[in-house]
């Protein structure tokens, strides 16, 4: 099914392509220029940190139903082994083998194409099996430190967490932005809270995978007139599931990621973070959430903090 | 060959077991407190990032030296699949498999132990194959941000790179802190540069490896008396290689890892950030740091970025 | 919980230790000698051949109740890629990641240890995380080709498989050489068929893991007196489950492979050759089963092959 | 570079395409009926077993030259682990990653394409990320038992090892097979002895990499005429490199694979047959060399046995 006549007006108005030069693979992520950071440094007012990574467990997120999108699987290849001899300092040594998204991870823009096209207009054919992504690897991604914004939508509707098919639309992310008392602004990280990931720390992968709230075909165009820098939300696949148009999958991923070329973020646990904020009344806040730099990957897992 | 007389005397003064409680797991990363964050959020001034990881490719540092400690193997698990039909949005996704301190990582307290203890008093026997370390293990650091200084001790030598051999002690670390022109405290993390890696980014992976400067037997006292969160540096293995005692085989890893409960960081790549402190004239600078929290390792790696 | 009088008298009875020599490493696989191999070699009659191994898929038998026991992650990590410039002659490669156990398998004489003891009376202590089993690795097993033989015991029960929970004894095995028609020997490789295996080529793995049928405490005394050299079977752990005596786990294992030197096959088809020896009115047959050589394994992959 | 003429003449008399019919993913393997088998079988006379494979191990033949193509990392992710409580029986379990070629294997038919198209004109689009390769996947190769005859060319020339770069043409395999005192026919599994790999054995892995003697752009032709089932030697990459030809790679790959469709192996250990085949004085038996049935493999790990 090709895609349908909305997605391409929104994908026409949303295009970034050619705006940082024909050569570009960093997208939005060159929003965030020295003056963003020095002015997100200076929101830290506690200090207090809030780590948003899962654990990388062997009984992750996943279930299976992702092929190939596997667990960690950590091993050891050394324990208190005495290398040098008896009585010797012991190491201990692991090895681990887990899909790069499997856990709490950005997307890179190479992750998804549509029509044949990357972001930027590269063919899809760049990306290979002997070197992944030929552009916007995450060896590409240097750092990623700027200025988070919380968009508490679940907070914001007075909700745990919001309902399985529910579609974050522009109306939830203005309201959040009111309760969050900040503008969003050029540079931006923003994290949207639906509170799905309450069923993954309750145990119920199956329910955190679907049915799932997620951003609606109607959010990519609001990140982009407030020119964010990257988008992260509390779920398995960022978007609605099942989707919100009949036999539309992933229409977000192709806007944010090809059209836009803004990283996504998944699996983030948001739930320390809405609670800290709302006690601290504050949504602003320093984020550092740079991605492991696996080159040619096309996600990559990261272990974000905010800085309050 | 059982550890000599002067280990232990300098094992019984920089001993931290029991300080922060008989259940601790986090050492010295104790020290980094709210305050020692919004201090260190305070140091950034330009806003300027430097990134301070390694590319994480198949080619990387390890040289097979080191069994099972293998460079990351990045493969594709599906390449511009049309998950949903012909003409759908196509998703690429890639795996990973690699030592978890093949590139640059923290060494995790439970990474060493010695005469059968490992830190806080805890057995050796409490690192398994099926869950690694029961204690101290990567998903107990939640977050790792904190004021960073370089001690640039090649700099300060007047040297591109220390020479193979070099032990790094507190004379070198004094000197260094002098260029620095700030006073290393309570819960910094120190960055100590031997320039050592300038072979690893030369292609010279064999003489990365050894022979090796590092950090000598006499300066985990010197970070003890500044009480630092933890110390990073620029070499494969920490330590000086050949070691700096005939015999004595890893005694800085005793004693920061399993006396102080201080974290130890490798394969730093600090050649950029010697150039940015040089040219901004500050050696100062907001440090994140976090650790892929991996359930039960010993290591993770880590891509560290320093804000300026 | 301690093992209960009735193991240890059992134990005693069937114990090899020292049979063939204090520093023997092959156990009951000895009895495979050229003159058996020669005499199964002569029971081929037609030549027709029946493979016993599931394939190697990523949706195979492990449903994730055994931690770390992944089934197959096969990446690719070349796709049809021209090496040498364009129009040259284009490779694939491929790379997997396992758990050696996850599929057809052979359990190394290392895979249990009771009582802090592995076969030969060797400490369980051998068996480390940087080298795996230092005594009876697979590398150690050269080869495994002798006569097998099918012990069809559901066939000769009528059933088209075993009620879970049915112990496979003495008289099961006798019931079912009748059927077989042939007397079990020295060096033979028993192929036991609960027919347990159709639940999980069903695609049902839950049910095809608990509860099962399995061998009997009382089964490893009979094999034995028959002095065979491996026991292979249809089911995921070989043994009953819910275990046949309440709260004693895993007794089979342990006196097969620890007190017999025997091994074992699990998840081994046995479908397909249940046909074919119905069909031609014989259960012995060439059998070709040699496991993969991995050095210090405790387990090791197998493809056996039936011919008959 | 396209292949030259010489290429196109010979594949033109090698092509088995259509000869199976249409559907065909099984290539020359079509050739071991029941009576090749049974035949097989009648040659077993001492019943003595030669093991083919190397040990799989992490220090194992690759040297990092071929991209994704690792050694064996084996790790153990339950040591002695008391499943269910102290004292009863312990469990140790291993997993590991590896190159399915990076050791003993057989190169399936997918390994290799030519000019867009692999075996039976299927295009090499049909490989992919996600499922590999579509055809001639090794779930589709059940078993792989014949004849097997050893053409012991280093032997018959006198030499221990042939030297690197030496071409095995038609005459060095006619002489070869007359020191063999066997005509090779229809379905046989012919090992190619050049002794290399005692290069490899001596650990001196470089060296064994290359210059390496192997098969000739004229041998393929050979094995036509004798409709042999597959064929396999002693080298790490098949063929003579630096290649016969200047400037063509991997001709015999892209005759042997995709136009015959016939299996090749590599990294066999010939040694111990060499001399048990001069001792008997005869070069033909039983060979067992079923690869593992990973699905959707291009090339897959083998424990041959060669039963005399």
């Amino acid at each position: 099914m090709p895609m349908p006549r909305e997605f391409h007006d929104i994908a026409k108005r949303v295009n970034n392509w050619g705006r940082w030069g024909p050569d570009d693979e960093l997208g939005t992520l060159n929003l965030i220029t020295d003056e963003v950071v020095r002015a997100a440094a200076a929101t830290v007012r506690s200090g207090y940190r809030v780590p948003l990574a899962l654990p990388l467990r062997q009984d992750g997120v996943q279930t299976g139903a992702i092929p190939g999108r596997v667990n960690p699987l950590h091993t050891m290849v050394a324990i208190n082994r005495e290398l040098f001899g008896p009585g010797t300092v012991a190491t201990s040594d692991d090895a681990v083998t887990m899909g790069l998204q499997a856990a709490t991870h950005w997307d890179g823009l190479a992750h998804v194409s549509h029509s044949g096209t990357l972001y930027n207009g590269r063919p899809s054919s760049t990306v290979t099996a002997h070197g992944g992504a030929a552009f916007t690897g995450f060896e590409k991604i240097p750092h990623l430190v700027s200025r988070g914004v919380l968009l508490d939508v679940a907070r914001a509707r007075g909700a745990e967490r919001l309902p399985g098919g529910h579609a974050v639309g522009p109306e939830d992310l203005a309201a959040a932005e009111r309760l969050a008392g900040t503008r969003v602004r050029t540079g931006d990280v923003v994290l949207v809270r639906t509170g799905q990931i309450r069923l993954c720390l309750a145990g119920e992968r199956e329910a955190y995978a679907h049915p799932s709230p997620g951003l609606s075909l109607r959010a990519p165009e609001w990140f982009h007139e407030r020119d964010v820098a990257a988008v992260a939300n509390d779920t398995l696949t960022f978007e609605i599931f099942p989707p919100e148009t009949d036999g539309l999958w992933l229409p977000v991923h192709a806007l944010d990621l090809v059209e836009m070329g803004m990283p996504q973020g998944q699996n983030w646990n948001l739930e320390a973070l809405s609670a800290a904020c709302a006690r601290e009344e504050r949504y602003a806040f320093l984020l550092t959430a740079t991605p492991e730099p696996f080159a040619g990957a096309t996600g990559a897992p990261v272990a974000p903090v905010a800085v309050l």
